[in-house]
């Protein structure tokens, strides 16, 4: 691909225009280029933006996994133009041979971001500051960026967080993505990301994910779990609580579905009415999630019905019994709700923020809020696997940004008493 | 059907048992016997749950519509039986021959209900003071019943308004329920009440709709609205803006995403970064709903935006123009939010429930969690017709009780335009 | 329900039309009057279609499940409308009390049924010969019956079977229908059949099933298992085998698919190209398919590969060595196809007509066309369960008219393995 | 990505191996390399095998859409290894520097190919044949080769027509496929390939089909439906009708139940016994397609019944009086079936076949078995759309190798009636 000198070009506007309106500038790129397709995705961009393109040096690791390196001039016709391709091709993971610091200005509004300020994705993110690239620290989508000159530290902010006078990155000058790398050490793991269907091989699939799990454990990460209350309607429920009880599970976000009918059984035997042992509808059962709530309120909440011994089995239980970190964050269809859920959305989404924050692995099962809005939370090297029997809650998913997402469409129930009985033959390490 | 004297019960318990364990009571059953199959229901019911009945009266109406009457003598094993049998059948729309008035106990801890409390449904409800029965007010599923004896006026109320000394409604002694009865009026509503099935003839549905919208104002009630952002990927967003403008439409509920991506369209073309026009990803689209939200949040929100000209299309805007009784909920999925959004979800519930209040006709357009959270709010005889691609989603809000839905299996976008041409054929009243 | 001598009808008829134009008769209804909802259902129907009813005998059973009787006089406008009122209502179950033999003509054009031609429903079905009630034999939808007077033997025939001179029953008189009971013998499989979901608690649905499976051994009854290619494309051929293998299955009915991708999975460890035990694409795995029809194609056929020892694993394997009856039906999306496959569709037809004959059970896995095509021939007194994890598939199966098809929206694989370890647990007699 | 002499390869495999046992070869590319991401796929295959590359002439178009070119050296450890590479290669666009000649065996075998054969893909093939390379005619995926010495003429054959003798391709020696490029003339048509989602601008994708049947047209070529029975249920004929009268289809592939659904509106006003204009269940509506079938056979078929004046609308009418080629084949779910659907599944291919000469393009609507055999049959190069509710059956086709399908998740009636609207403001040319 040794561009001989000469531009690659739409429209050879370097005849047409005068030279004086031309800008130019160049860019890097390193990694897996042959692997990971960032070359000619990133001269692609160029042409399509409007620019024309020289490969000014370009080396090619011995193996695939080795680093590669290319160095690209690029050439457009208007600094604006220019500007634009670069801030474009620094989302890709290109980045100028001849960086600025990133550049900031104090927030004027509580609450809003300034003009023009960065929007963060959830890719690994460095910014410039005194010439030296420092990574962004807990790295969000769809926030800015508060650069702390004093500290010299910089991190991810939420819109709603902002207080006035904060520094805020605004413009693309000074920022860097690292783009992640498609994940190659579990070829398991690659199989399951081509596409979402029904029809795979499903053994593959769980043993798959009891791995994700073993290796998260061994590795001192969390696995947080993300449940909607199908997890319980479905028999579920007392797999999911193995689990936690054996040490597979740090930190469980659900709402105030999965609690309720989680009690629900314990206290009554069902869930939504419906009995999880016959499977029929009891007598005025419909009733028992109203009062499952009315009895966890009066006692004062989940933790002390445990303490008490009103409550004695599911997995609320054992998340009081082993320390999960358990969010239940409230939503406008909740009865009640139980005392624990977090009825403000925007302390919810804090809480999930704090508890995220070691998680290594995140297993997101029949829940399409709970999981887009933790989906929102996790940085992109966060594996995600998505259960859900309806495909297009894994679409959605993918379509909101959280890219590392593989779904599995299958059904909750068998995927959750075999991936409990697969960890179950190695016991966690604690 | 006249029972001949003799008793019919699953076991001829009236040898088996010793007399003096046995009981008695006697119920009533009026309204379109044949046609809702009350009276077999009810049958079935008794013998169900081990009882035994005869049929002493039974006067059958002229008519298909016309008023029937049965009277049923139960017998079963016990008294607590007996209670059993009529806690059910008041459900089913039996009531006792010899009624007792409704018995309270004051709330003895605040955000809870006493022991034993009467739950609701959503179906007409009265209850018996002072030998009188009086309606139950904002009638709404999964609450308690306040009867203030003062005022002798009785009123749902949910759990976590309840206060210390609030007098509740224990058992079901001295309370009935009028169920409803199946649509007869519009056989054209009639027909799509009976299945989830996307293989139904289409452009009748339509009619059907626009016709409810049609009446529901001609009878001077509102029409409420409840969608999702796939209103505005879709490109349905100015079908929407119309049908608000032309004053079809009085209440919204909606959450922050519809909001964001209707201004996001409005100051940007694009929706999720997708141009409305051509239908292709902008580039930095992605980012566009960030920023729509950061400049609503600069300008101090969305009616300030409309009055300072910033927002000047879009269904937001209309909802502004109009007095649309607007609802934006939040959830633990959004971005921002919108200053308009409510995150606490109890306040949320609150303004929905106020903003029912006459409401006549609820669509419910491609959102699950707007639309159960509705559903949960709304009393049965409000018509609710139910529109999502995903066959899911429409059997999900039956599941969970708002038995009332007309489900809707298409595509929004069509639906929707064919919807906003179809009534602007005849403007709305007022 | 004892009409006192007025009549019940829509619009007073009885003054307003001159009495020389009305007509009357009189139908009977016995079984299980108010468990099934027969009656109600029967009233309704003569209102609707524009007639007047009066209960003149009523006998109600002594409990839920004995037999109740009535007996109802009706009338309407005019001959022609009794006509209308008593052929519907013969399909709901009524007879008339003074019926007529069943009339038949001969049938004029090869493959046609004569005008008027009476068309059957998939419940047991009676005609009306020289004064007794005979069964029609080999009951099947939408077909005519035909009645040899000779052998005084009815029976279903297809209409492209029928030969000129044929006795083809015309009409409703001398017809009647049997309906079916809705299933109380097993709670469990009565829970199942309410709607369809994935929401429910799934190790009952799985016991269901197996005890079915079971039952119908015990009772010297086939089990039919009718499948689509994803129970190999999931991985579930190795449990679909060993059923086979312990004796639960005694009928297959598929198509190319299921069958070529089995011997692929055999010979080369992929399904549609996809490793089974990887789960993973293979290079070139995309042939498998096409190579594994012509490997069989060169062998002359399954059996023969099995008996060459080129074939010694699998499904096909299975019913080759168990003698299961193996209808391998041919479709216009087949490669190939396998030598064994029926190509032309009416053939294959009859071969599964054959098959049927003593089936007490019919398991449909994965596949629309062949279930949807086994519903079309299984009388309704065979208990249906169709698995799928697409609930469009079930909703489509009951649309069709195959009333009895309980649904489980799961996915195949887990469902497969289970239920091939359950029924491990206690063999099969033989 | 000048390889500056040294190799690129997994394990460094020139040291540890003899160099006796390694082979090599050379292979070249053309066309988009850029656009098409030919080269990296191509690089990552050779080593992905277990090969190592060496760039040694690497040229890339000024334009993005100008052909570049690229030699590549490969080096594996065995001949059989160099061969599993440049089969694996050809199949991604590659081909051989210094080329064979096709070789061809006579088939030993009626209806089966010899061992080894080539297996054909739908991408434009050619194979060397006296030194020149020739296009392969009839490109069909999963056929063979057979190449006549005589006549120098190439072309797929199915298996089953294989008669013995005939000289069939073997191996990939001499074999190269031309890939498709992505499209890029039509920017519309572009946005649509990307996902398999119903949350997409509705009316760019109207009018982009609209665009494809009208370029078709304008073309010379013919336009394809292929069509299943929810095009009747959804009262979507009357639509299907005007575009067929308007000159906009060719040629109909679809199943006895299309046409007789279509048949049973156009006699008795109901599609499965729901009647189209209301909506609503029919009095033995169940049984009008039997009745109309019955009547098609009676009249000898549908192109008598429409000469007679038995059938006087709907689609079948109008494909009779406007020529249109059309293809009815039999399945094994069929009543009847009409006296022109082709039971025998191997000549209902074939008629497949020949009506596909001249399609240009191919709308497939609602129908998942019709759509994948028609696929199948399908070269790579005629654009194809694939509409339907549900988003299962665009994902399956794409699995089954039709990659050049855009799925399009909506609601068949609105599409339909908004097609034939958009079409009529200009007419077909004829």
């Amino acid at each position: 691909m040794a561009g001989q000198g000469h531009e690659h070009g739409p429209t050879s506007p370097a005849i047409a225009a005068p030279a004086a309106r031309q800008a130019a500038d160049e860019v890097e790129v390193r990694g897996h280029i042959v692997d990971s397709l960032l070359l000619p995705k990133i001269l692609d961009r160029i042409l399509q933006m409007g620019g024309s393109f020289e490969i000014r040096d370009c080396k090619i690791g011995m193996r695939r996994t080795d680093p590669s390196y290319a160095r690209i001039g690029i050439r457009a016709e208007s600094p604006e133009a220019i500007d634009a391709i670069l801030a474009d091709l620094v989302e890709h993971g290109a980045s100028p041979v001849h960086p600025e610091d990133a550049k900031v200005v104090p927030a004027d509004i509580a609450g809003a971001f300034p003009e023009g300020f960065y929007s963060t994705t959830n890719q690994q993110t460095q910014v410039r500051f005194k010439g030296r690239w420092i990574d962004v620290q807990d790295q969000e989508m769809d926030c800015g960026i508060v650069l702390d000159p004093a500290a010299g530290v910089a991190r991810c902010v939420p819109m709603v967080r902002v207080v006035v006078g904060m520094p805020i990155v605004v413009g693309h000058a000074g920022v860097r993505v690292i783009p992640m790398e498609r994940p190659r050490e579990s070829t398991l793991f690659g199989f399951m990301s081509s596409n979402v269907s029904s029809e795979k091989p499903k053994s593959v699939s769980l043993r798959s994910v009891a791995e994700a799990v073993r290796s998260t454990r061994a590795a001192g990460k969390k696995v947080l779990l993300v449940g909607g209350p199908a997890i319980v309607h479905t028999g579920s429920a007392p797999h999911v609580a193995a689990m936690i009880r054996e040490g597979w599970i740090q930190a469980l976000f659900a709402g105030n579905a999965l609690a309720t009918h989680d009690i629900e059984q314990s206290l009554y035997g069902t869930s939504l009415g419906v009995s999880i042992e016959r499977g029929e509808p009891i007598e005025h059962g419909h009733e028992h999630h109203l009062r499952a709530i009315n009895a966890i309120r009066r006692a004062g909440g989940i933790r002390r019905a445990v303490e008490s011994g009103l409550l004695t089995s599911g997995i609320m239980y054992e998340c009081v019994r082993h320390d999960v970190d358990l969010v239940l964050a409230g939503s406008i269809r909740d009865d009640g709700p139980l005392p624990e859920v977090i009825t403000d959305t925007l302390a919810a989404q804090d809480r999930m923020r704090e508890a995220i924050r070691d998680v290594g692995f995140a297993l997101l099962i029949a829940t399409a809020l709970h999981s887009i809005a933790t989906g929102n939370l996790l940085p992109a090297w966060v594996k995600v696997v998505c259960v859900d029997i309806n495909p297009a809650t894994v679409t959605k998913l993918s379509d909101r940004g959280t890219f590392q997402t593989i779904g599995l469409v299958t059904d909750v129930e068998p995927f959750v008493r075999a991936l409990a009985a697969e960890l179950a033959t190695a016991p966690a390490a604690g």
